[in-house]
């Protein structure tokens, strides 16, 4: 797929079918997530690939909003280094990896693991460690509901769509 | 370009040449930059777009590694409403903008603003925002030296490259 119609066609997926990612399909989201720059190429990441269902079934209950991970084929946690930059630089790997999901046919949903101690439990993450984000990889399911946990979108998102060029964009100044 | 290949194949450049960016083009790493997602769709980024040479000059001064924004044909200033996927969801929306552009051919690298109260009132951006990044954007010069602010980039970053996959990715658990 085109570089610049995978960026402007990416929404987030939250409902997918049952079939696995190949493992071709999958090494090219991780080494895309490898290949993102970071600030001093400090590299602050970590990945922990889940496809375990009973697993994943326990990553559900780290987040507020993590039901999507369930039935995902392939989760891939965030685990990041302290760093000022760090939150930034994840960001950057995290779209790198969807991006190249998405080229492939493949949707994803980031997750927030509010519960971060479960989190850390559940996956034998040290310490010094963080592990906030989790993002679900699997071919969308058709005709989903554009639901959240159940619930319509709108009642969790903070608009639907996004805001116009103009309002996000100053000129020379603010 | 194809997708994966501009996510694989992306550097960053700091170095350019005397070239501006058509509007169509930057108009396209807006847009990609306006299409990321965001935690509950929040989109907490506003970009400044900055092309006054004078202005330029005065953003150099306001981070450590900053210099390579004097010869960028358009640097976009992130600035980021507080929250605690703000700085996460930059780096996404970010990686798009620099994505977009590598697909045109274009370069850039990213400058932290150490000095953000400097950053600021240049750049006039209110009080309850950060502004602590900038992206320089650019043709890149061929044959640039491989240095940062003068000294060998082996002085500057933490290492060249990147990690190996095996390093990097963890299977089921840490």
């Amino acid at each position: 797929m085109d570089a610049y119609k995978a960026i402007v066609s990416h929404r987030a997926v939250r409902h997918f079918i049952d079939r696995p990612l190949s493992d071709e399909v999958l090494a090219r989201i991780l080494r895309a997530g490898r290949w993102a720059g970071s600030s001093k190429n400090a590299q602050p990441w970590r990945f922990i690939v889940v496809r375990e269902r009973k697993m994943l079934n326990q990553l559900v209950e780290c987040g507020r909003y993590a039901d999507h991970l369930r039935s995902a084929a392939v989760v891939v946690v965030i685990v990041t280094e302290p760093g000022s930059f760090a939150a930034f630089d994840s960001g950057r790997a995290a779209q790198n990896m969807m991006l190249a999901a998405w080229a492939e046919g493949v949707g994803s949903c980031i997750a927030a693991l509010h519960y971060e101690a479960r989190a850390r439990a559940i996956l034998g993450v040290p310490k010094d460690l963080q592990v906030r984000l989790a993002i679900s990889f699997g071919y969308p399911k058709p005709d989903a509901p554009q639901t959240i946990e159940g619930r319509p979108r709108e009642q969790i998102l903070v608009t639907i769509g996004r805001r116009p060029l103009d309002e996000i964009v100053h000129w020379e100044k603010w």
